[in-house]
């Protein structure tokens, strides 16, 4: 049995054992090997291009994207056996995190990615979810690859554009702490967790709850073992020097700055 | 009082306290606007030039780096007021990280870059720390960024690129887990810790630890404060979903696990 067939093999266990809902395993579509445009220096890697029988993970980005938000599940994701991780945008080419200060590449475009077993969708500050969630390209993308996957996740804010996707109507779910609120404008259900599980659908909690969600994924997709294995490889052994992660732990001041830091460093 | 007067105070305040060692607030030389080569759409952004009193974060990118080693940092800095980072690498451009699946974007080359109050370098799996480690252009830069540097500082396997630049002899550091042994080859003394801080040099465990080192050097460039503001922003409230995220904590099966996942997928 190759890598590819375990990995295959683990999926079909976590649909068996997991109550995927809906979305069966039935989505190890193509994707196009379309050439990443606007980036010198671009490689097609076998990594990104994956093959019959891959767990296919696609993550979108886009200009105004919070980094944490994308490579903290990355890097839980990317060393599961048989699990490929691809980033995909609009266009594929650099795009602008919400400080301006970091370019992530996408490697592929929207158009070049048809199907995905997993859908991740990380968040960013105002003006940088505003543009896809007002996007009927990045929408339509998004619903499409949702009918394929076996995984539909976010991080942070990109609930909300799961959301004005329309995915997450009376679907349980976490976002943001400050922008929990804005759940129940596309009909979800708030719902407390450092993520939140609800059929095929995985909503983590702000930014760095990611990567708690990713070793959670890593365990679906292939088994706990590997995901503890995992945790081990980024040496994910927590100890912030404060104790300031959750609006429930900090004063209604820090909160206004924490927000403050926030609109003042987005571009 | 401008925001950038008020993160050089604070980061005199810093120096004043924290006992810097050698390397006093001496360090805001300008970062020569070199035009980044090889990246369409590459944006000359204030934040990555900064100006006169900018607190400036120059993170290492090279071909092999760990993702997570860079972003985790960048995410904790990015937003403090007064402060900037900049990704910089042998080449501006794109570097692959080290399982070749994503790609990151350095706004500067080495030589454009000629101070930075903090260095930080981040690691990589073996086959990606080598050739920085042995490249002359690259150590005698991290020699000379050094010298007038506030804090020097890495994550993970980035501690033996500042050791192979010979600035860890006889110093108490940190690196990943499995390569703690190395740090006597370089001279350093490990020392347990998330991250340890000796003199103006600041060590972090692997990987998700530039994350807990990250907000320590948040609180010593403005205040804990402010420190305490971007845990909440990034929502960092860490709960995984396994404990197994250091060595004592897995048994050797997991860690022999561990160490063959990344092998396996190091390109």
């Amino acid at each position: 049995m190759t890598g590819v067939d375990r990995g295959r093999r683990k999926l079909l266990q976590a649909a068996a054992a997991g109550g995927l809902g809906a979305g069966l395993v039935t989505s190890f579509g193509a994707v196009a090997p379309a050439r990443a445009e606007g980036v010198e220096r671009a490689e097609e890697t076998e990594g990104a291009e994956g093959g019959e029988g891959t767990v296919r993970v696609a993550v979108l980005l886009y200009d105004g994207v919070t980094a944490l938000d994308a490579v903290g599940p990355y890097e839980m994701l990317c060393r599961v056996p048989g699990v490929t991780v691809t980033m995909v945008a609009e266009r594929a080419g650099q795009v602008r995190t919400d400080t301006g200060e970091l370019g992530l590449v996408a490697e592929r475009s929207l158009d070049s990615v048809s199907r995905a077993d997993v859908l991740l969708v990380p968040g960013g500050v105002e003006r940088g979810t505003t543009p896809p969630r007002t996007n009927p390209a990045v929408l339509d993308w998004i619903r499409r690859i949702h009918r394929g996957s076996t995984w539909t996740t976010s991080v942070c804010t990109g609930a909300l554009i799961l959301g004005a996707a329309g995915l997450l109507r009376g679907v349980p779910a976490t976002t943001y702490w400050a922008s929990r609120s804005y759940l129940a404008d596309v009909g979800a259900i708030y719902t407390p967790g450092r993520f939140v599980e609800a059929g095929k659908i995985l909503t983590a909690a702000g930014v760095s709850a990611g990567i708690d969600m990713g070793l959670h994924l890593a365990a679906r997709l292939s088994d706990e073992r590997t995901a503890q294995a995992m945790q081990l490889a980024v040496e994910y052994d927590p100890d912030p020097p404060f104790d300031t992660g959750s609006p429930e732990k900090a004063d209604p001041e820090l909160r206004e700055l924490a927000l403050k830091l926030i609109a003042d460093a987005a571009r």
